[in-house]
Order: C-alpha cells, then structure tokens, then sequence
C-alpha cells in the first residue's frame, strides 16, 4: 500500500490558502518527496507523517516554485532526529542549485547525496519502491518520475502441502528463494502462483507532452499531472511556457492507459479548478481535481 | 504616519496558522520590510499592501528563518513590476547568503544593492524615513534597527502676516529655505515653531539585552522586540541560544522610555502568548503580544 499526499497545489507561487504543488508518498514508515516549493513544510507539519522518516526527495527541476521549501524541509528533518542518509534526485544543476540554498542550513546531522540524472534512469529509492525517471520537456533540464511497488506472487499453500513440505520452509519459497529438504531441492514456481500487478505512480509537470511520457506512466494507477491552464484558449501560453493545458494532461492518461489522473499545479490564475477538470473528463473520465492536502491511497486489489 | 504590519510572530519555523516574524513598514507608498523568513509572500499578499513600492529590505541576521523567503519576496517584487533598484541591508556575511538564495532567483528586472553593516550606521531609506543600525548578541553577526520620521516644526501662519509675507512665499519658509522679498531677507526662525518630536520605531530580535540596543531604542514610539522565551525559567536557554525572555525585552524597552513594547519572534512551543505578555508587562506595563498581520500605526499626535 501506499499513500499520497497531495500537500499542495498551486504553481508559480505560494497563495493564501493554497501550498506549492507537491507530493509526499508514504510506503510502510518510509516517506519520498516530489518537489518542494515555499511553505511545503507547513501543510506536511498539519498532515502528521512526521519527517524522520524522509529518504528520497525527487526534484522535477530547479526553478523556485519547486525547490525553495529544500531549506526548511532539511531543518524538519533534523529537527526530527535523522541521522541517516537523505538522497535527492534531480536534473543537471541539482547541486549548484542545493549548494546555494544550503548556505543557510550548512550544518545537518545527516548526509545528504545528491544524484544528478538525465531521466533514463530507474533506481531503488529507501523503503524498496523502484523509481523511473523520464525527462520532461520543460525548456530546462526537467524530469517525470514514476513509483513502482512490486507484489509478489500468491503463496499457494495446498501445493506445498501437497509437496509434503513443512511449513517453516514456507517462508524462503515466498521470497523466492531455492530450498533443500529431505534430500531434494524445490523451486519457488513450484509453490508460487502467477505474477501479479504491483501499484504504480507517475508525477509529470512543468511539460510539455511528449511520447517518453506516456511511456513512462504506462498502466499507472495514479497519474499526477499539471494543469496549469485549464481551457485550449491557453494552448498558445502552454507552448509558450512549457506547460500543458489539462486536457493534454488527459491525453497523455489515456495513451499510458492510467487507470486515474488527478491534476495539480493550477495556475494562480485558476481559483475553480472545475473548468480543468471537465475539460480533462472530455479526454480522459476519470480524472479529479486535487486539493491542498488530498491523500490518496493505493492499494493491491483484493 | 507609518504603519507597521507584523506579517508573523513565530521564531525558528513556521507553523499552520502562524508565519515566521517579520515587520513590513509602509511610510506614505514606500515599504520596507523586516526579516523575511520562509512563506513571508503569502501573509503579505493577504494584507493588500502591493508588493512594488518595497525600497528596502533590512535583515537582522543570517538565520533561515530570517532569510529564507527572499527568494519568494524578490519574485513579488518582479511581478509586480518593479524596476527601480531595491536596497538590502545585513550584516557581514548577507552577499554570501544571498548569492546562495538567489541561484533560484537569478533574472530579475531591478537592481538590488546589498549593503553588508556593522551596526554603527545611519542611512536614508527610499521614502525618507531614517535609519539607525546596532549591532545585536546573537553569536553571530546580527543588527537591530531604528526608523525615525522627523516631523517639522509647525509653520506659525500669524507670524508671517505679521511679517507681510505673501502667502506664495510661506512653503519655502516652510520648508526650511530663506527667502528675499522687497529687498529684505526672511528665515525659516522667524515663522517656524519650535522642534517637534517624529515618530520612531525599533526592530530588536534574536539577542541579548545589550546597553547599545537601549540607546538604540531611546524614546521610540514602539519597540518590537523579541519574546523567544515566556518565562525566567527559560533564561538559562536564552542565554545559551542567544534570545531573550519577555521580561528582559521589557526592560530594554523600560530602561529606553519606549512608549509601547509589542512583543513577537515567541517559540514554536508557546501556544498562548498571554504568560509572556503578562511576565513583560511586570516590568513594562505598555506591552502587548503581536498577533499574525497585527498593524500597529504611528502618528504625529495632535
């Protein structure tokens, strides 16, 4: 299982009322950040999760509305008594960008180890969830992530009774390991069933669509998605921008097969989000609008 | 007239409902801003103030929580369309840090012109208000300020008919310029009543009472100072930290004939601000706690 907390939702600057657009994910105790603009620790304080528990933040680029709350979200994770390693993920500029913020939080009682990608790669972020990177088209080094959580094969425990195998042997089969009993060896696929579906992620803004993103949020269960223009009319200052209007959102959704997109990242200017969501709902039904602090859970299905 | 806007009363972090402590001062259209720590943008935009007309940034020290909106700030300004230079004064050390801050913040359409002091100062801000500096105990470099608005003395209108001045030649008396007419020289003394008292407000915070910050304060209509801690069980921390107790704000205000003290910059950890208000006004009775977006104006009296 894991949770998403869509801890704010606005784009280009913080409002009264409305954080900066990001998500906290939550597997088991561990906690991975997408992005972190002014403010994020505060509705991340009203949410409860803690901090000590921050692994991994994944940073779409570097411009402020994503990265400017880096300062004060290392303070909380202190605070809260981390002491192991802190990894950041990001495009090129990664470290200049977190050197000149750390000029105020030079001193923390943990090391944090900046990887900079280029967004064609996949690595194992603390907590176990796979991540992909994609690079996204933005006019600056950008990048998409998706979260994968693996499930493992149902134990079938009729045939391994049937296989006359006791049960503390049981244990190694599931994780997939070889086993010797009784002179014999056994194999997991003796004992497993067939593979099945895990839950998946995918966080894309400040983009334009692009193939190598629909890629990336091939059969998500959750796509994250911007919606910093909510009409076609904006198409231009989209292009313009190197944004999308939420009705490309939608269609990079429906082309990945998502099974749901919620949209973020509205543009100050967009105090209903309605328009954004109906306009989505044209392209791709089953899209809602997020709002500050909205969690959603993800869950293997029964 | 100036008024004076605690945009926040919180040291160290900002908490849901409450922004870190800062003081935006607006003298006629100019504005000037105290400390801006991070998410200072956000209560500010509720207040309606406009951000173009900011001509100054004073900063007490180098503290995330002092600094870390600048970037978010300088943003505002930008938007708001801003082109003539903005001026930053701190401490030693404030290029660094905002070289550091302002890699998220690189292009910006004015000037901005840093001046690093040591707290011995005097300068003229934009707008005309006039500013002292002292250095403050915080263990690292860290500065107090003192605004002043000089009020001219009144223009006694009888004085001048007695003198047969026409009523064309009054606003350069009055303004303190000489004039000639009919062949005879006037001075402003001869229509002009005696000095009269301005209007004065100082900024103390994240230090130890020192003798140079009375002087600082001598006589101010107020006095916003910090109250990290709320009661002298806490001094032995605030002397540790560096901060002061409410009662100890107090008597700097008291030893400086301040007219008022408004106690802010309180712990995340006090709740209710009134056992701080209440130790101060032991030895200050004209005290109160700040509360978030307080505006305390400050007039010439009648």
């Amino acid at each position: 299982m894991i949770d998403i907390c869509i801890l704010g939702t606005c784009g280009m600057m913080p409002l009264p009322g409305r954080w900066l657009s990001c998500a906290l994910v939550r597997n088991g105790s561990t906690l991975t950040l997408f992005d972190c603009g002014e403010g994020t620790q505060i509705p991340w304080k009203s949410l409860g999760w803690g901090f000590r528990q921050l692994g991994t933040i994944c940073l779409s680029h570097m411009h402020a509305d994503h990265v400017a709350g880096l300062p004060g979200v290392l303070f909380m994770v202190a605070h809260a008594g981390r002491t192991e390693p802190l990894h950041i993920y990001g495009p090129a500029g990664t470290s200049y960008i977190i050197e000149g913020l750390r000029r105020i939080a030079p001193e923390l009682p943990y090391p944090i180890i900046i990887h900079e990608i280029k967004g064609y790669e996949r690595f194992t972020l603390e907590g176990g969830l796979q991540a992909t990177s994609a690079p996204a088209a933005h006019g600056i080094p950008c990048l998409a992530y998706r979260l994968d959580l693996a499930r493992r094969p149902a134990f079938l425990a009729e045939k391994a009774k049937e296989l006359g195998l006791p049960v503390q042997y049981w244990s190694k089969l599931q994780r997939g390991e070889n086993i010797e009993y009784n002179g014999q060896d056994f194999h997991p696929a003796q004992v497993l069933g067939p593979p099945r579906r895990g839950i998946s992620f995918a966080y894309i803004t400040d983009t334009r669509p692009t193939n190598q993103l629909i890629e990336l949020a091939q059969d998500v269960d959750l796509l994250l998605g911007e919606s910093m223009y909510d009409t076609v009319d904006d198409l231009p200052l989209a292009r313009t921008n190197a944004h999308m209007v939420s009705e490309e959102t939608a269609g990079i959704a429906k082309a990945a097969g998502a099974h749901e997109l919620v949209l973020t990242h509205f543009s100050p200017k967009i105090h209903d989000t309605r328009q954004a969501e109906k306009a989505a709902r044209n392209v791709f039904p089953h899209t809602r609008a997020a709002k500050d602090g909205m969690v959603v859970t993800l869950d293997f299905p029964n």
